[in-house]
C-alpha cells in the first residue's frame, strides 16, 4: 500500500499539458488563455460620432442657444458603415448617426434633441436649426481612445468570459490561442450493469457511475465523451478503448480493478497501467498508466462514493495539470461537529454536509457513517472531510482537512 | 423616459416560466429539478456483498482466526450481475465478487484476505481456509439500506449537479423534469458590422456584441442561439428573426434602437415591440415585447457596454423568470474608493472593479470616468456599481449599489 501523495506524485509525473489550440472567439468562453491578446486594431478604429445627430464645425455655433439657434446647410447623411461619407464645410452640416465616421472637416456633433428636426426616420432637411454651441470634439469619439494598436487588452491565463471576448473582437480578434478542454472518455464496467431508467431485474443495478463521472469531469472543466458500460469481458473493454482512444486527451473508467476474479479492467489494461493500492478509503484499488504514451488513463473502483473521491483527489489535480493549471490545491480546515469512526492506517475521505460560518462546521453526509456505498446520500455531499491516516476516530470540535471544489 | 422599476415591471409582467421538461439524466446536468424525485427501484436493490471474498453461514464459523483458521468447501462462484446465485447449505461457502447478490443460505462474507485464497483470478478452489468468525451480517449491504422504494431523493429545485445524477439513476430514474435552459436568439445589427477577425476597412467595426450577448446568455444559464448580423435593412431583419422563432424561447438583438434615421430594430419591429426610453445610464433606449405572444425579446441599445448593462438589468432577470426562479435579487452595497460623475436624473450602471473586504471597495473600470464605449476596460469589470437617479457626483467614501453577477 502507498500513500495518498505517493499515488499523486506517480500520476501527475505522467501527465503533461495540452498543447493551446487556436479556436473561433465563439468556441473560446469559459477557456484560459494562453497567450496575450494584443490589440491589432484601434478601439474605436476610427473617429466616429457618439450620438445620432448633425456633424457641424464648433467654430459655426459659436453663441448658440435655446434662445439664439443658428441655422446650417444640411449637405447630406452619414449612416454607420459608410465607406465615403460626405465632406463637411465652413458654415455647413451633415446628419450622423451613432457610431459613422466624423466626416472630413467636421469636428463636433450636436444631438438631434438640440435641433429642430424630429428624432427617428425623416427625410433629410435642406437645412437644421441648432441650439447648442459645441465645444471641439464633443460627442466625438476618437480613434483609439480605448485601446491603440499594440495594447495589451488581455493577459494570458484570463478564463475567457463574455465580455473579454467582446474586448478580443473589438480588438481585431477572430481567434485565440487557448488551452483546450480535455475531452475524458467515461466508460463504466460489470456484467451487472443496465441502462438508466431500465427495470434492472435480479442480480443486476443501474449504471449510475457514467453520469457521475461525466458531470464531475464536466464539473472540472472536462469535457465528458460518453462511452457506455462494457460487462465484463477484456477484449471487449480493449475494443472500445481502442476505437476511442483517438479522439480523448484522458479516460476514466469505473469497476473492475479490485482483487475479484472477473475484474475486468485489470483483465484487460494489466500491460498498460499500474494497479495499486493507495492507503485511503474509500478508493483503495486504484489503475494508472498512459495509453499509446498519450492518454492518462484512470482505472477507478466501482463503488460511487469510491468513485466520486477518487475522481477529486487523483483526476480532477490531473484534469488542471491537463489545462496549464496548478494541481494541487491546498486543503481548507474545519471542525467536527460530530465525532465519526475513521479507519486505521488509511487516510479517510468522508462526504460532508458543511455549515458555514467563522470556522467551518462538518457533519457525515450520511446518517450511518462512512459506509462507501451509500448511494443517495452522496447527492448531499458538499464537500470531503480529510481525515489523517493515524487517526481512529474524529471528536466533536475536533480540526479537519476539508476538500472542496468549485 | 420611466424609471427602472417600471420598465423591469413591463417586461416581468409579461414572461411566463418555460414549461417543465422530461429530458434524459445525461441531458439533465447544471437544470433545476422540477419535482421531488422519488425512488423507483430500492439501494442496493438487493442484499449484496461489499468485498470480494466468500459467503457463509456465520454459524459455521464460529471460533475462526489467524491461529485456528476453518475449512469449508466452496461450491461454486457467485460474480457480480449474477441472476441464479448458487445456494449455499450448512458447513458450505461461495466464492463472491463485490457487488453480487449473497447467495441464498449464507449470511455473511468472509474478505478473500482472511482466507488461503489469493486475490485475483484464479481457479475456483474446492475448499478455503478462513481466519476471521463474522457477526452474521459482516460485509453485506442490505437492500434499501440507503434508500427505500418511494423515498424522496431529490428536492424539486435543486441543481443538478454531477452526484444528484448518480443519486437519481441509482433510485431507478432515466429521466427527469426539469426547467429547460432557455434557447435565446442573439442577434447584432448594423450595416458598420463585420465579422471577427476580418479587416474592417473604412468607418467598419468588428461585430463583438454577438459574442457578449452570446456569453452572458451562457453565464445566465441560457443556451444562446447565434443569429450572426444583419445590416440597416427592416425586411432582412424580419426575414432572420421569422426564421429562428420557432427554435427561441427569447430574443437579445443589440443596435438600432435609438433616435437615428436608420434604426432597423425599430423600424422592423415597431408593430410588435414597444420602444421606450428608460431613466438609466448607460441603456437609455429599450425595446420590449412578445413575439407570437410567446417569445420575449429585448432590443437593446448597440454600444457593448450599453448592452453589457442591460442584459444584467432587464434580461437576466428575464431569463431567471423564465425558468422559474426568483426574477430579482437584491443589490449588495459598496463603498467607492474614489469619486466619479454621475447623470443627472438617470440611475448610474457603472462597471467597476471590487476589492473585496469587511466592505467592498469599488472603482471604476475604465480610467477615463463613466462614458459608454470603453470597450476594453469592459473586459475587466467585475461588477456594475449603482448610483440613484438624484446623485450627481460619487465622493470617494461613499455608499453605493452593488450589482454582481454569479
Amino acid at each position: 500500500m502507498i500513500t495518498v501523495e505517493e499515488y499523486q506524485e506517480h500520476v501527475l509525473g505522467r501527465v503533461e499539458p495540452l498543447a493551446p489550440r487556436r479556436v473561433p472567439v465563439t468556441e473560446a468562453h469559459g477557456l484560459r488563455l494562453a497567450e496575450d491578446v494584443i490589440a491589432v486594431l484601434a478601439v474605436p478604429p476610427f473617429d466616429n460620432s457618439a450620438m445620432d445627430g448633425f456633424a457641424v464645425r464648433a467654430a459655426d455655433l459659436v453663441g448658440a442657444s435655446g434662445t439664439a439657434p443658428v441655422a446650417l446647410p444640411v449637405d447630406g447623411d452619414v449612416p454607420a458603415g459608410t465607406t465615403r461619407p460626405v465632406t463637411v464645410g465652413p458654415g455647413r452640416a451633415a446628419r450622423i448617426m451613432t457610431g459613422a465616421p466624423l466626416p472630413p472637416g467636421a469636428d463636433a456633433v450636436v444631438p438631434v434633441e438640440l435641433s429642430d428636426q424630429p428624432p427617428g426616420a425623416a427625410a433629410l432637411p435642406a437645412r437644421v436649426l441648432l441650439r447648442r454651441a459645441p465645444e471641439a470634439g464633443a460627442h466625438v469619439r476618437r480613434r483609439g481612445e480605448d485601446v491603440r494598436p499594440g495594447d495589451v487588452v488581455l493577459g494570458a491565463g484570463t478564463v475567457l468570459g463574455a465580455t473579454h471576448l467582446s474586448a478580443a473582437v473589438s480588438a481585431g480578434h477572430g481567434e485565440l490561442l487557448v488551452r483546450p478542454r480535455p475531452r475524458v472518455g467515461v466508460l463504466a464496467t460489470g456484467d451487472e450493469l443496465c441502462p438508466p431508467g431500465v427495470d434492472p431485474g435480479p442480480g443486476r443495478i443501474p449504471d449510475s457511475n457514467s453520469v457521475l463521472v461525466a458531470g464531475l469531469v464536466r464539473e472540472a472543466g472536462g469535457e465528458p465523451v460518453p462511452l457506455g458500460s462494457v460487462g465484463d469481458d477484456p477484449e471487449a473493454l480493449r475494443a472500445v478503448v481502442a476505437a476511442a482512444l483517438p479522439r480523448l486527451d484522458a479516460l476514466v473508467t469505473s469497476g473492475g480493478v479490485s482483487v475479484g476474479t472477473k475484474d475486468v479492467v485489470k483483465a484487460a489494461l494489466s500491460g498498460e497501467l499500474d494497479f495499486t493500492t493507495v492507503a485511503m478509503q474509500p478508493g483503495k484499488p486504484q489503475g494508472f498508466g498512459l495509453l499509446e504514451g498519450r492518454v492518462p488513463v484512470f482505472a477507478l473502483p466501482g463503488n460511487p462514493v469510491s468513485v466520486m473521491v477518487s475522481f477529486h483527489v487523483h483526476v480532477a489535480p490531473a484534469l488542471r495539470q491537463l489545462v496549464g493549471r496548478p494541481a494541487r490545491v491546498p486543503l481548507g480546515t474545519a471542525r467536527a461537529a460530530v465525532g465519526w469512526r475513521c479507519p486505521p492506517g488509511r487516510r479517510q475521505y468522508l462526504p460532508v454536509l458543511v455549515d458555514d460560518g467563522p470556522v467551518a462546521s462538518v457533519r457525515p453526509a450520511a446518517a450511518g457513517g462512512s459506509g462507501s456505498h451509500l448511494v443517495a446520500s452522496l447527492a448531499a455531499a458538499q464537500a470531503l472531510a480529510v481525515v489523517a491516516e493515524d487517526v481512529d476516530a474524529v471528536a466533536p470540535g475536533d480540526e479537519v482537512g476539508l476538500l472542496q471544489w468549485p
